[in-house]
């Protein structure tokens, strides 16, 4: 299986956190792959993702796997352990999925404000204050589940949180959420200890000094 | 049950489908529920999802169902006759999911097409061209699978497709995709028949008239 991959992709890094903890990032090939969402779409991408967007799974036996949430889900079904990181039903199922749903609209957001922001005008600001009254929302949720999230078993939905806190800490340096939040700030911490979260966070020789966010979350 | 509710959402439209299919749509309440991406965020939307869209399931034995693919998984587990449309395994799985999210990321494509262009400065001509370019490849891809979606059992990948070109005929009515991709036209003429999705399309009083989009599918 082959993956197209970046290392400052957000949802990328949920399929990264998932196979770290199954333990089966050797059997799976990393090709580099820069989406462009500004320019010109990237044709290697295009040519096995129409939508243009990573992470795809390139797999022997079938069409591409194109969303994060199926790869993560097709690995989950794939090697032995994975049900218990991608609940297939049950009550466990709904909980893990709506973290995830949770997880990736707060990255979808992040994304969607940066791109608002970095445009030639500097950014709509009724749109930009859309956007940021969604993000707060969201980490309010968060914050409301914080207690669970820690308690529950750990998998899909706790991935698509942290790969979350994380775009908001890379792209976002002066938000300020941790003092907004403190007991998300609590949890983040605790997970940013697992060997998965470590191995996968943006390293700083890829941070990029960009503009200011001017996000207060 | 409740659902967040509006006549005009390709996303809300994906639940009324499966609703219609699984003879269902009499077990749940709609609730009329106008997001505002431009605006300020609907507060009634913002109580039940911090992200601020819908469709939005309410149910009584626990937290609200924020994604219409989780809602339609969670529906096709609910009532008799779901796992036709929502397989849980399999490669019928594989099949409905990649459709699904092929033409859930087309409706995506083509709302964030639409947000760009009617932007104060009529968008940005990279970044519309990027989308263009998306769209067109989803068309293209889709086109392709045109005998695979006839021939397959009628099920979730078809429906998120065939609610991605309503809103391509809805929000985008001279884009002339027919023209380009017929096979894919033939297909939607045969699926605009069945009474689910008859039942489900924009109503011509609810139609606007909108800036042109200038699009070419």
């Amino acid at each position: 299986m082959k993956l197209l991959w970046s290392p400052r992709s957000p949802f990328v890094r949920k399929v990264m956190i998932l196979l770290h903890e199954l333990d089966q990032v050797q059997s799976v090939e990393l090709i580099r792959a820069v989406a462009t969402p500004r320019g010109v779409p990237n044709p290697e991408i295009m040519a096995h993702n129409p939508l243009g967007r990573i992470p795809v799974l390139l797999v022997p036996d079938g069409e591409p796997i194109l969303d994060s949430a199926l790869i993560c889900e097709f690995l989950a079904r794939h090697f032995a352990g994975g049900d218990a990181l991608v609940p297939s039903s049950g009550p466990v199922r709904r909980t893990q999925m709506r973290w995830q749903a949770l997880g990736d609209g707060l990255t979808e957001n992040l994304l969607l404000y940066r791109i608002e922001k970095t445009g030639a005008s500097g950014g709509d600001p009724e749109r930009l204050a859309s956007l940021g009254a969604k993000i707060r929302a969201c980490f309010s949720a968060l914050a409301k589940s914080a207690d669970k999230l820690e308690r529950a078993p750990f998998g899909i939905g706790q991935i698509a949180v942290i790969c979350a806190l994380g775009q908001a800490d890379f792209r976002f340096p002066d938000s300020g959420w941790r003092a907004g939040y403190p007991g998300l700030a609590t949890w983040e911490r605790q997970v940013a200890g697992r060997p998965s979260v470590k191995a996968t966070g943006v390293k700083d020789d890829l941070a990029e000094t960009g503009p200011s966010m001017d996000l207060k979350i």
